[in-house]
């Protein structure tokens, strides 16, 4: 058992920093001092911080979601594991930069905007692509727990892979219609936390 | 009992989102320098910071406590509360944002002042009716422990609905009285903290 | 045992608060871009600034282990120590704003010297007697474990206790002479922590 | 039990602080508004901010991974270990601070960059002096499980040790070669997480 390490102070480690990141987005917002004397405009000026906020709240949501099912089904962490890992939260803790980034970029020139905009859509790639990878790893090392069954194996398949595509394809609109892919971003947060996660809700109930 | 997440993971999950965020408002307050000079009323000119401070505070530490309680009777969680959850949480960490509005506003303008003191509690609001819709779901999906009673059931009824209405009524008094709104929500806070919250308390002793 | 609740929760969401407000000390200190043509300068006259967060880091440290030891001998809580906690924590949480204070302050007029360090001491006094105040109440209330002796209880007063009477002393010595009492602070931090905490230790191997 | 304490909540709380100051290296990213012109300039140009992160991130992660492994040998911690475990949290959490300094002077002048290059490093080696010394004084005072073997006390000498040496000969060189110093730490870091921490690989499978 204490070589068994790794997976539950790794997943209490990462909880951590999961929540850690995406609570210190809320940092960037302000509305400037200047701003005050017509506050409501102020307030709703502040629509880039908000939307990238709440694009960045929901990709780390589903991020920790889908850490979370993974996780559940290893039985134990070897390095590559560890390691695959802590690129993982580094990409997560990162987030908050460009996240502050494209909030700004949003009301600046249009250059910008396509850059950070692209840029942001690079760091959500390598983090869904990470994801996949540690996934992958997981699976093709052998880790898994004893009981985990192939219809659960193919419903994780469908959770982590299809977000690195769905990625790309954003990114790519990302130079040419900035603030739709913008949207795009949050629809792939969105749907990632929305997605059926739960094989077993179609089978009996758990009680 | 792997398919029964959610209850500890999201527990404490939430945990460290309720954790951090209480513990980032401290961030925002700060004495300018110029006030060097006179330090004692630089301290003291802060108190619209410290107030807010305080509201803030035993809101997100009364919203923890409901948290518990009502996560404390839920057996296991469906993809429905998860969402409802991510979204309490979201507004939770969004708070730090409309109390330093707040502090600011209320050294400013009377119009700044109301729309400030309006859209703080306009946050608070979406936070007392989530954690009121989380209850309402976990309660109409049966998702309960099987041994919590009807009466278990009506206290926690009691403890998460009337902070909706409350806070509907003193929000409709910001526009006319922001000042006395604001001491409106840290009553609203303290009752919420300070209410009893453990039916068992009037049975035998725990012990 | 559901009602048994709060000791193992608090512990977990109080760790939370602990660890977080030592940690965002360090956000404080900075170095002016215009230290940078002498950086060793610059880095040493920062030197308030790491006074004060070494006070400030065990003070948190230490109030941090005499939170564990008296909530390891409490069985359960009742609604008065929740409240105490969250007084505790809210001015735990509070502390990093008149350590950022008195960091400034030390290098400021001798009038703002005395009045943040006059003011960094209150807290830390109400900090204390808040932890006291704990523990009192646990003892007074019947809450602790039936198997803590008379002896821990007296271990414990005797670490709770005695810190209330010595930051009043060394307050009151802050408008005479602010420099010794920000020592004075930093000597009551690592008494509390060099303190011996384990009555076991005088004991049997604990193997 | 109630005495072994220590081992399970230190580790919690130390987990928190180190998921915390791992997070908080981000905040001092930025781009100045007057790069928004030139975005993909702007962001480029931020390098020395973004060598200095992954080092941090690295030597953080494989701190926290190392202090795992150590705490996972030991059956109860005394007062000694519990300071020295303060200590080794207030170094990382001081961290940021020598880490922002890092990258602001890596854009400045050549003195300015050798001296935060040689601060930085300092901080490093405390942090892996006392990482080493934690290891030692447990091993010393006969604070292990008794189950621990030989062969892992030599494992974990053998991942703690070296890193004091190495950081000693980095360091060394900052005053002469500052750029490739901070390449060296973050190779120090990487090799850290890199090396075989798993005694058990060698062995059986451990399911």
């Amino acid at each position: 058992m204490r070589y068994n390490w790794g997976t539950d102070r790794l997943a209490a480690f990462s909880d951590g920093v999961f929540a850690i990141a995406i609570t210190l987005l809320i940092l960037e917002i302000d509305v400037p001092d200047s701003s005050f004397d017509n506050l409501w405009k102020g307030i709703l000026d502040q629509w880039p911080s908000y939307l990238a906020y709440v694009t960045s709240f929901l990709t780390i949501g589903a991020t920790w979601l889908h850490h979370h099912l993974v996780f559940r089904q290893i039985a134990w962490a070897n390095s590559a594991l560890l390691r695959l890992n802590i690129l993982l939260l580094m990409l997560v803790s990162f987030l908050p930069f460009p996240t502050k980034l494209m909030a700004k970029a949003l009301t600046q020139t249009d250059t910008a905007e396509r850059v950070a905009v692209f840029f942001y859509g690079v760091v959500l790639l390598t983090i869904s692509a990470t994801m996949a990878l540690i996934w992958h790893q997981a699976v093709a090392s052998d880790q898994l727990k004893p009981e985990v069954t192939a219809t659960e194996i193919t419903t994780i398949n469908r959770l982590t892979r299809p977000f690195v595509a769905l990625n790309v394809l954003v990114i790519s609109s990302a130079f040419v219609v900035p603030k739709a892919a913008v949207f795009g971003y949050l629809l792939i947060a969105a749907m990632a936390l929305l997605r059926r996660h739960h094989p077993q809700q179609s089978e009996a109930d758990p009680h």
